[in-house]
């Protein structure tokens, strides 16, 4: 036995999506029952030049759609960042649930071993598949999940460990009916 | 081809817990420069009931030795969550890399189907070995070093994303040296 590239990326970017798309229901009833401006939660951030909340759901679809193109070797979809409000930070991870989608097992399947190059300002770093899953595009794409999290239970939004592990049951189960 | 249990697992949480230890030096220098007690980092917290510093790092290496131990089926070291200093906390981690450390890669590849159950109190997780690292253990893991980081930052400490991140492009280099 062994492990498939589709099985250890496309679904952990998709149930971590759908979870982070919870975070914002919770902080949504939190509010309205405050009375908070939502405005509020989408500007904050943890502080000392650290991302906003609105920037944080941006940044973990850029990792999910972004890791899923590579991993997949086609095009991500250009989103343009422009989202400031919870409606449209909705639609954004809508926009990238559906790109996941979209991406075949055989596309991603086998890709392991191939390059992957990302070019930054001044460096790039060349990758396999799997390094690039592995090393890079999993933790910085839960880094962004964990902080949009951290974000809205620093501003008082009632979330637990289970909200940002949701899911997990059920997949064991998917994953143990389907073995 | 296809990817290995053991090199979708262990290398993380090793690569990940050695970037934590590298968020405690530059936490400790940064503290020398501004003369602010350590004391301050390892009790602080993102507030609203969320664990300080300390309680964060002992739950990433909880994270890091459960996950191995349960995908190798062998037990886990007992680490009785007794660390309140920096000193204290490298050891945790120290003693953690050691543990991963001996952790065979034949104990862990193939182990992808195997049966893992987690108890809680009032409920149990049921899980394969794929499952367990995909679903939770992962997420779990990097939630706990992304917000040991978030901690950090939130005190002022200078660090960035590719602290977090590091490791990354020699891992990298190193997957394609050998493939």
């Amino acid at each position: 036995m062994s492990l498939s590239l589709y099985d250890v990326s496309i679904p952990i970017y998709d149930r971590m999506l759908r979870n982070l798309a919870t975070f914002l229901d919770k902080a949504e009833a939190h509010a309205k029952e405050g009375g908070v401006d939502l405005k509020t939660y989408a500007e904050a951030s943890l502080g000392h030049g650290m991302f906003a909340f609105a920037r944080q759901v941006q940044l973990a679809s850029d990792a999910a759609k972004g890791g899923a193109a590579r991993l997949a070797g086609v095009e991500a979809p250009a989103m343009p960042d422009t989202e400031t409000t919870f409606p449209e930070l909705r639609e954004r991870i809508a926009k990238t649930l559906a790109f996941l989608a979209s991406v075949r097992r055989e596309q991603v399947d086998g890709q392991e071993g191939r390059e992957i190059v990302l070019t930054f300002p001044g460096r790039s770093m060349t990758f396999t598949g799997e390094s690039f899953l592995t090393t890079f595009s999993l933790p910085n794409f839960l880094f962004h999940v964990t902080t949009a999290y951290a974000i809205l239970r620093s501003q008082g939004v009632p979330l637990g460990k289970m909200d940002y592990l949701a899911g997990a049951q059920t997949a064991a189960l998917a994953a143990a009916q389907t073995a």
